[in-house]
């Protein structure tokens, strides 16, 4: 685990300055740790910027520029709100505005650079934020919050007002939230409540509020950060920030869009490397989701695909619904490490064991059988002819007397049970209120998870209300679906934070030998010839069949010689697509005559069609094998990502590829070729032996390499088909397609 | 539409028996409408058995056989349960017991036989209710509940208990419900609510709860059935029953297991025909949840695919969870049809809109952009910079005035709005109260769908209890997904049955012609050879390339002439399987030599290989298609399902198959194919011309008048493959595999 860090470089490597430094983390046992400064081989950044935002969200003194105590102005009720906020944390609150002398009694100055004192925050409640912000940098203010509306989110002419405002905050050395932004960052916290809190990010202050109003439930919530369009500090920041927050035990967020694809990640892996769960909900699943996001706070959504890719990679748990936000980081930010992932499933009813049980299987969590000597101690308590395999159907009448605590206690003491989980779908006060108080009474003497699902649309109960709610070693639901949605995200994120190994710490910092090579190979803004594509594939250690280029028929049967009969003929040159469609190759050619005249064939064709060639390849014939597709292409939000997929008409029809963010490892690469829905052509269909599924990671892998190394030179790469082979016999890149920038 | 229709015939011809019959049906227009005591071709009914439950959900005199007083005795609850519920109700109770005089001051008889009316209703709360169920014939008692457990839940023993409890029903002519059951259908309901109510079935007491406390949020509710093991009465009796109650607006069940897999298709039917919305929660999603199921009702679960397509058929809306069992159905019970499809989103902010946009979209809902006009309007109350295309953003302040129910009622006015959606995801009352009470104001006004999300995990503010959840024309949420999806599935409930059709009333009653060609050709307990499936499939006017079956290489030349050569041979024999692999097929023979040739290699490798040949099958060549699977398969509740799926390695890897439960037709033909991932095959891809899909759809509705002529006797079928030729060139059969019984 890393030490606490702190330092204020900016995750694009062109505008990187180091602000303050901190101590930096101690080498990890593989390989080489990324350090603050330090950069990929693609010059990207391996580090996180933490921006110190104690200031920020603790300021001793603040400025409200705009302050107005007027009747009906927009501007008063902020003012007033801030005011009370200050009174109560005990900030000192400074008034600007340029014609009033006193607000709310206050003394009010007319400008920045009027404060009697250092500031450590400017709230700027003014239509045009830009003039006021480069005044900060003389007043030395450390942050800005601003509320103006009309930037990104309003077209081009908006996110170049908002470039020049980052810009502007830059120079003066100021962080600042917003513009689009809100108060949110300065409501009122309950201090009155225990255990690891949540700290929440959102890009839309509404969206925020349930999670917010969790408090009430119960749940202690620590931090709340209204993002808005960030134009400078954006969600990465906080996430970084809230990763290393004692009091934070789980960041909940709500994304629409992504500032910086590289900074999320980065944000990520330190809450992974911290083991702080990240929950977010993030819009864009569908064009109109991501247009009308985009339209809300000016952010691009990116593709949904590759950016619940690289979520999953690094850990970001996403949910769907802001129900499922608040009942998922809430069970994360409380809830102990597991000892076991198994789940036992505990109800007065058999009917709902049996359907909680079927919907928690459905979603993949693990329900063990009890073991014989278990169920006959169950037995004792509970009437031989109800189930107490698991689920444990306890037939109601036990949970009324003393045996409603053993039962539970004999559960929880069961080293293969890591999950209690209670449903009780049905209020019944004579069964349901002692139940609830067994419950939490066993959950606060043990270190295991007890849920309890409260199944009543009502939601008034007494024993829901004060007895389960009142407790914050149980975890509460109202619905199954969250319950176990929740269940799932608490055993697969210790699952993930256990095993995690950050790939920023092995990524490549310097090139590796293909890259020269590679480099010469490339040709600014043209597409590749085939024979050219594999050669860079050739480079980086990619096996492409043996192959000549030849201008000749003559030159086309010596080539067949050295390659070795059967060959297969292909027209090659740098404008051909779909060469089988046009007839431009030939297969298991066995002898100089047909070599001959398949090269005629193959020119004649070429210049019927009109295409231009650089030469006829004779190729070596591959053995047949499992055909898959490997590729590169390039994301608006995370530049270059890695893609797999099963050739054929599985990539055709289905569009069966997995996608990954580099930087990722060997892991990562066979978990991506394990989430093909046709993952069984590898094992051998039918009869046929497994493929060789260790040269695919590594192509995986090389490729990754190529898309890090080559960076933006390399637009797209599309390996169609990688022939991969039975096992131990490797992958051959049949063909290829290299663009270059 | 039907008029209302009773009857109590049995689902199954075996026990058909007349004791009861209203009005039948008039004949639809399409066909002969099914009428009670009508049969399939199979001998299956084509009509509900709907039996008359008036008295048994409000009877007149009722008799409690095992009543009790006695302190600590748990029938002395139930007795004092049913005490007041008799009260209430106006109903006369007599208690029975063998040594009791009273029961709490009740004169009590010593046995059945000694009442002193015929009642319409016994109560039996005794541990072996079938001596007792004996007595009721004579008594002339119409209605008993079994509360004894121990029976088909409990394995074998206990199942032919019950089979032998449904048979002595079945003699005292008493329909009877349970055993396992309990007195929810005795509950008290609440009268002072309005609208079109929930009635409720639930295979577990427990599991209906929450459905039965929706009363307590003013969802009215009309019955409840706990069906229990359901040895006589059965879940389907009560769909039938409550579809014709004019009160009731929806149904919702909770289902462990079915009965009788046909008894449900047709009391569906019935609901469907009606427009009678049945919503259900159906246990069985995996093998961990029908193994429990099957512990706690003694129920079958049946393979959760064919249970999916059948509810899926005939308009059954399958949901996973309580809560939307809950939403749905009141949501179903109580809105009117919708006058469009169009959703429109309205929210107080842009953020909340956009999430909402995304996740309804993402689900199927159709969100149209408003017209320039209708923007135009709105922007009359909404400041011109916010969206209001669809999601409409109105930025909070317009709710707190005059302004509000201006946009609402715009809104609603447009023709191409059949449903508003108001998300409010944090209370905030400035603004939340108005636009809640706003919301009620428009919504009784407008016979359109108005929804609202109220998303405070709280649940106790005064907006949400009094305003919102005090009408019954707003339909409220406390969640995204809930309204989404029972949004949706009143979307297509309404579509569904405005377009329904029974499939009932075109199921073949007599035999084609085809029937008895085919009878000729089956081998009771038997795998036919190739040539003989095909020749069934041939009877069935399915095509099949032309082929002759040879003993002899000199015949084997004289077919292929006939047949015309390019030919295809292969190896036939009952028990031969995986031809290909064992080299017994030839592809492409151009000459009589090849095809002599070809005859000594498959009969040498047959030899080799130990396989009996009936002889060797010349076929026509036939020309490339898409290859796709259509069968027969056996299922223990529906009986043979018909199965589609497109060939090669999408049905061997991915298992793309979509099957359905006859009868179905033409349409639902076409919903399946469209319902394959790889569908696009059959579209054309990269260039392929598109598919004959009506001779696909051809063939599975041929296959479907096998499976339903020849039921039992043709245990499986499977043509595979199935080649579909271009558009216009039909589809043949090339290899076919058929056992029979």
């Amino acid at each position: 685990m890393l030490g606490s860090t702190y330092g204020t470089f900016t995750s694009d490597p062109r505008r990187a300055r180091a602000v303050a430094c901190g101590s930096l983390p101690a080498a990890t046992v593989h390989g080489r740790a990324a350090a603050a400064g330090d950069l990929d081989v693609g010059g990207r950044p391996l580090y996180a910027d933490v921006p110190d935002l104690d200031r920020f969200f603790h300021p001793e003194s603040v400025a409200v520029i705009g302050a107005s105590d007027a009747e009906g102005r927009p501007n008063t009720g902020i003012t007033r709100r801030l005011l009370d906020w200050s009174e109560r944390v005990g900030a000192r609150l400074h008034p600007v505005h340029p014609t009033r002398d006193a607000v709310f009694g206050r003394p009010c100055v007319r400008s920045v650079g009027e404060l009697s004192e250092t500031v450590d925050l400017a709230v700027l409640l003014v239509g045009d934020p830009l003039p006021v912000v480069e005044e900060l940098a003389e007043a030395k203010v450390k942050f800005a919050v601003a509320f103006a509306a009309g930037f990104a989110e309003s077209g081009d002419a908006g996110a170049a007002e908002q470039e020049r405002l980052a810009a502007a905050a830059g120079r003066a050395g100021v962080r600042l939230l917003g513009p689009n932004t809100n108060l949110n960052a300065f409501e009122e916290f309950r201090d009155d409540l225990e255990g690891p809190a949540i700290a929440l990010i959102t890009q839309s202050g509404h969206q925020g509020r349930p999670v917010f109003t969790l408090q009430e439930l119960g749940v202690r919530l620590s931090h709340w950060a209204p993002t808005g369009n960030e134009a400078d500090l954006e969600t990465a920041d906080f996430i970084s920030y809230f990763a290393e927050q004692p009091e934070v035990g789980a960041i909940a967020a709500y994304v629409e869009g992504l500032k910086d694809g590289r900074a999320f990640l980065l944000a990520a892996d330190r809450a992974a490397r911290r083991g702080v769960p990240v929950v977010a909900v993030k819009v864009g699943r569908t064009e109109t989701g991501a247009r009308t996001a985009a339209s809300h706070t000016g952010k691009l959504t990116g593709s949904d695909a590759v950016v619940d890719a690289a979520m999953r990679q690094f850990g970001v748990i996403r949910v769907d619904g802001l129900d499922e936000l608040q009942d998922t980081a809430a069970l994360l930010a409380r809830a102990r490490p597991p000892r076991s992932d198994g789940v036992v499933v505990y109800s007065i009813s058999g009917g709902t064991g049996a359907h909680f049980a079927d919907l928690a299987t459905g979603a993949g969590l693990r329900l063990p059988t009890l073991s014989a000597a278990k169920q006959a101690e169950l037995h004792d308590w509970i009437p031989h002819y109800l189930n107490v395999a698991n689920p444990v159907d306890n037939g109601g009448h036990p949970v009324g007397d003393w045996r409603g605590r053993k039962i539970i206690d004999a559960i929880l003491a069961d080293p293969d049970v890591g999950v209690l989980i209670c449903p009780i779908t049905g209020p019944f006060p004579p069964m349901s209120d002692k139940l609830a108080e067994d419950l939490v009474a066993a959950a606060e003497e043990t270190d295991k998870l007890v849920c309890v699902v409260w199944g009543s649309p009502v939601g008034t109960e007494a024993a829901y209300r004060q007895t389960l709610l009142g407790s914050s070693r149980v975890a509460t639901f109202r619905t199954f679906a969250n319950c176990i949605g929740a269940v799932r995200a608490y055993v697969d994120h210790h699952r993930f934070t256990s095993s995690y190994r950050s790939p920023f710490d092995e990524a490549p910092r310097t090139v590796s030998p293909s890259f020269r090579k590679a480099q010469a190979l490339l040709e600014p803004g043209h597409r590749l010839s085939e024979h050219a594509a594999k050669q860079l594939l050739r480079a980086y250690g990619i096996r492409v069949p043996r192959e000549q280029l030849v201008t000749s028929a003559a030159a086309a049967v010596r080539a067949a010689g050295l390659v070795g009969y059967p060959v297969v003929m292909k027209a090659s040159g740098a404008g051909i697509a779909h060469k089988t469609e046009l007839g431009l190759v030939r297969v298991g050619l066995t002898s100089a005559s047909q070599v001959r005249d398949a090269y005629r064939d193959l020119t004649d064709i070429a210049r019927y069609e009109g295409v231009g060639l650089d030469g006829v390849l004779v190729c070596q014939l591959v053995p047949v094998g499992v055909e898959m597709v490997v590729g590169v292409a390039p994301d608006p939000l995370f530049g270059p990502t890695v893609t797999v997929g099963l050739g054929g008409v599985l990539v055709e029809v289905l569009r069966d590829v997995a996608v990954r963010v580099p930087p990722f490892g060997e892991e990562e690469a066979r978990r991506m070729v394990a989430a093909l829905r046709g993952r069984a052509l590898l094992d051998g269909v039918r009869g046929a032996a497994p493929a060789d599924v260790d040269a695919l990671v590594e192509v995986v892998l090389r490729v990754q390499r190529m898309a890090l190394e080559l960076g933006d030179s390399l637009a797209e790469l599309d390996i169609n088909p990688l022939v991969v082979l039975d096992r131990g016999q490797g992958a051959v890149a049949l063909d290829a397609l290299a663009v270059c920038h």
